[in-house]
């Protein structure tokens, strides 16, 4: 651990260094405890959306409202839905050129004015600590302080240590994955190999264009597979032997996990007759709805066999109604907080998944959901019999304080602990990252110490669970041992 | 605050000053202090279903089993759930004139001999502060104290202060809104205005059996309509001028709000063919049930659409299978607790309407939900995002303690707490309403107090937040303040 | 209460007096002594799945392992789900005879070296309370302490006082039921009734075979029970007759109860001719998938109906889809973890039924399920207005500490307390049962204590919904003081 991270973290623990504990005192000072055991593990970070451009070119980061506002989807959707029209914040309308859009200082004054809206969000949780852990800003954010924040982060960012590798080391993250699309170049991947700079960051396969009827650009995809592999994707050998390719691509560069975005979780384990007649309609734009979802559930399952190979963890992220706000989208483009989530049928639709791999030594799928009604009933006894199902911490929405404690109360007694695959960040905002683990080993804490006060745990296995959930559990299921 | 509620109130503060406060001594203390900050702040009653006749004749209640027994569906639902027959508590059969029904002092002696069976229920914690608060009857009712109640409520409901005007200055109500049907001839809101009398009681525009062609009384509604408004209502366009007029009937006596009990959250956007097509089979009665549900999807889209122009806010309470026990409704009539929840989809069902209008500036929506798993799945993503969606308050079977609790735990992280519209007591039990807020005002206290034990809230924006939901948010989101 | 089961409870209570019991100290000081007014109780089994051969013959179990790991789906389930082959337990394999099982002691061995995979969950919870409760090892179990508690535990089992007549006694139960097929020959029943032993053991009428077309057994059942009745199964009136015969012998026996596992809530209530045209698709195996549901449904309906004449009381377990995990049971045969939920809709599928029979007074239907999603939702509010519905304890997945509190928190404030059926172990692990009673009933002594502190509930109103949880309202709902 740097020494520099110590004294930022000496900051805020002393300002709110008891926050997320429960108040029964005999409670959080156990979960004080079960907290510092592992306050300064280095984080592990087997999921996110960080831009790897970041760590290759390691440019400074420009300004606080492109790094907090701007980019961070989650604070764009509530000012959204309070009305805010996001050029008051720095986002160019897309639909109407003539429709200015505020500069950073303005776009943050308007930020500040509105912050009081996020009382209560896990959103307001990492800014606060980002403001005063990395920025030492400790009051409170306000149209009073805006001006004050403005500067103090700009001249901050300005400054060789808070470059993105500078940072990255100074958070001590011992692994961080991206997430990029099956054609994606890996160019920065390349970079930050031949660089010669260890930080290890890797990549992670996620294919959802190129396996999705549905998608726009679902031809251009094939097209891009076929230039970058050689392979004929107008073929379903082809097309199948390029998504192999390009898995072992990002293999080659460390990836260790695929990634699957769905609507829903449905899977197939169709005949070679049928799926190829799916590939055909496919191509030449004929699905119907029905085969669309098909032909996505159909290779999910293709993806888990080409895993059996490769090695990589497939991960599932399922039951995002994405581009839903349409209007949003119209207006801003996407990334913008238009998604909302939608029910999820797990226990249905993994079930020709399971059936064909779901015993096979070398498999493994942790499943994330926005359907928290599906904790208790379908994931935790999936992952309780099966042993290639893996529990992925709460997602999106949920990755939350009350998200946390409902995952835990409503997974834990039918999976075990020994089946979660580990806290993710899962973000773009690299600045939070380190805020987030922290909220989810606090609340990780607060449970088990609540537990020992039951007698549910020994006070010796709540030791041994906080290690696990930082460390052993997310390095086993991602296998980030065998590098 | 008139002193003779004050007294009132200081009884039962004396009695369980401390209920609903969690047991840990510093949440506590700071619930006691966030609940005294709003205790005595007027009510604001936006949506629920007391009798405008009270109002405009100020007559004498009668006797407290026809108040507090035969009139609330909540009671009368546990007691038939429990094997009482429910003529036995004073409710005529309609089945079977044979079969006496109990004088008013009989139905009261079996509620009493029953009223164990209300233990946890929220019918006993409003009905213990509604005798201890009201009538100083701080006693349990029991067999044995039956009489002493049934005689002491008696004495005092004869009085001139407990008639209805004076209970609701007593109340301390800003402002009431009934609920009533499209063609209401609104004659008891037309005497209150002429009465004089300040009291502010309101309408509220409720057209769901103009609405639903499945509706028994589709078709003598679209009569009265049109005998109502002039307009020829066997024209799809003749039948929308009327619904039209109808609005600004209400609107024209205080209405700020319209009001859509649908079985499910479904929206439609038709062309106009569809839509006519739709209509003149309804008109025909040879729609079928997939093109009702079809017809009250659009024309809820045709209620935004209006409100565009009158700037009434929309309701939607979505998901009762009203008339559900069909055998309770045949022996004593609707409204004796026959409804029971079911599954609603809110993503999928508002897409249409929310493509429609959910940009729309004057556009607003609160949404009420029986199907609890949709608070942080679809309620608050919704909130979260579109600027016209605002949260109501736990509806009906979840407007109790732990409802309310599970309400704020699962939307306030996703939702914030500025799109929620404040709590509505929704009730035709006229002596409940202050303990009914109470009860909020106090789970809201407790709630935060939590919350800012947690540190996830400083103490000034818990206070904060307590006003915002006893007052400004209720008046904002239901547009009170534009008279 | 014999001595002897005290002196072991009092081991326990020394150790862990408190466990399960909320960290605040005013709540858990009342816990205790909530708990503490009806831990010596008798136990009340009215529903699971223990073997009458037990009783029937008294013969000495073997040993730890065929007792605590290879006869327990749950604890198998969590060692497959964790990658442990159950051939290691001691499991035969069914699909490969090639591959040897361990014997006991080597199966106890590789039980202990993963028993840490069991932390959190309620299978430690009972074993660690039968580990020290019944066999004085108070000891972890470990790979170290393996063979101490294989032996201890071997050495108990050949002693006189661990034969399962003993244990009943000294368990202190007053009635077991078990779970038995309509063809069971009820054999060891019978001898219970013979040997003149006054342990009330008595079975439980569960026909799922003979109900369900898709059973692969379906029509051998039909044929067994034409051999037992003498009646003409391949006619529908024969069929019905024969069950009706059946229920007769259950009812004879002492059962009070039939048992229902269906994979959904359907119920159905079809004419004469089109439930005859489905028997006869049933009987020559041309029933499509949505027949033989139909079929299913409509014959919860006929139990109904027989149920006015026998009185035994329904149960039924909806939302269970068996067999999901189709390689472990390939590979190990049936009940070892095989089974995951799924979601159910009781509202829409019980419809049919409750508007049959839903108000006959000598109806009585217990409900269960797996989908915790339905508790406020659908089974709270029916239970809070058909006197026919009651509602089940958490069942299978649900049955542990935090199921239990999510069942008191989501159905008391709708349903009350009184529509409660009681606790059942529903276990086929007989030395579990105490301690299975005994972390329900201190959760609900944690329950009501949380409760009381919130002043939602008297002091006394709480001692007695202990006594009316731990015996009255399981006697009333299975009527089995009518003996």
């Amino acid at each position: 651990m740097s020494p520099h991270r110590a004294g930022e973290r000496m900051t805020l623990m002393l300002s709110h260094s008891d926050r997320l504990f429960p108040a029964d005192p005999e409670i959080r000072a156990l979960a004080r405890d079960l907290h510092a055991s592992v306050r300064d593990a280095p984080l592990i970070c087997p999921h996110g959306h960080t831009d790897p451009r970041w760590f290759a070119d390691d440019a400074a980061f420009s300004d606080a409202t492109s790094v907090f506002v701007t980019s961070d989807p989650y604070v764009l959707r509530l000012l959204h839905g309070h009305g805010v029209p996001l050029e008051r914040l720095g986002v160019a309308r897309q639909d109407d050129a003539s429709i200015p859009a505020a500069d950073a200082r303005q776009g943050w004054a308007c930020f500040a004015a509105h912050y009081h809206l996020f009382q209560g969000t896990p959103s307001r949780l990492w800014l606060d600590a980002v403001f005063a852990e990395i920025f030492d800003l400790e009051d409170e954010l306000t149209s009073a302080t805006a001006d004050t924040f403005f500067e103090r982060i700009g001249e901050a960012l300005a400054k060789p240590e808070f470059r993105p590798r500078a940072l990255f080391e100074r958070f001590d993250i011992s692994v961080l994955a991206t997430t990029d699309s099956a054609c994606d170049s890996l160019e920065h991947h390349t970079a930050i190999r031949r660089s010669g700079w260890a930080g290890r960051v890797v990549p992670t396969f996620r294919p959802d264009t190129a396996l999705d009827p549905e998608h726009l650009d679902f031809r251009t995809e094939l097209a891009s597979l076929a230039s970058m592999t050689g392979e004929n994707t107008t073929s379903l050998s082809g097309y199948l032997r390029a998504l192999q390719e390009r898995r072992r691509a990002f293999a080659a560069l460390g990836a260790t996990a695929s990634d699957h975005g769905h609507p829903t979780a449905a899977t197939a384990d169709l005949s070679a007759a049928e799926f190829s007649r799916l590939f055909d309609q496919a191509l030449h734009g004929t699905l119907p709805p029905s085969g669309a979802e098909l032909f996505r559930a159909q290779m999910l399952t293709e993806m888990a066999r080409m895993s059996l190979d490769d090695g990589l963890v497939m991960q599932l992220h399922a039951g995002a109604r994405r581009g839903y706000n349409t209007e949003l989208v119209k207006r801003y483009g996407s990334a913008r907080g238009e998604t909302v989530p939608q029910r999820v049928d797990f226990v249905g639709g993994l079930k020709p998944l399971l059936d064909r791999f779901g015993h096979e030594p070398n498999f493994r799928i942790v499943l994330f959901t926005l359907d928290e009604s599906v904790y208790a009933r379908e994931l935790a006894p999936l992952a309780g019999v099966f042993p290639s199902v893996w529990l992925g911490s709460p997602w999106w929405f949920h990755d939350s304080p009350e998200g946390m404690l409902r995952f835990r109360h409503e997974a834990s007694e039918t999976a075990g602990f020994y089946k979660y695959a580990g806290f993710v960040d899962d973000t773009r905002a690299f600045f939070s990252i380190p805020a987030r683990h922290d909220v989810a080993r606090r609340m990780d804490a607060a449970f088990l110490a609540h537990l020992v006060t039951l007698h549910r745990l020994t006070r010796n296995a709540a030791f041994d669970l906080m290690q696990q959930f930082a460390s052993t559990l997310p390095q086993t299921a991602y296998r980030l041992n065998a590098r």
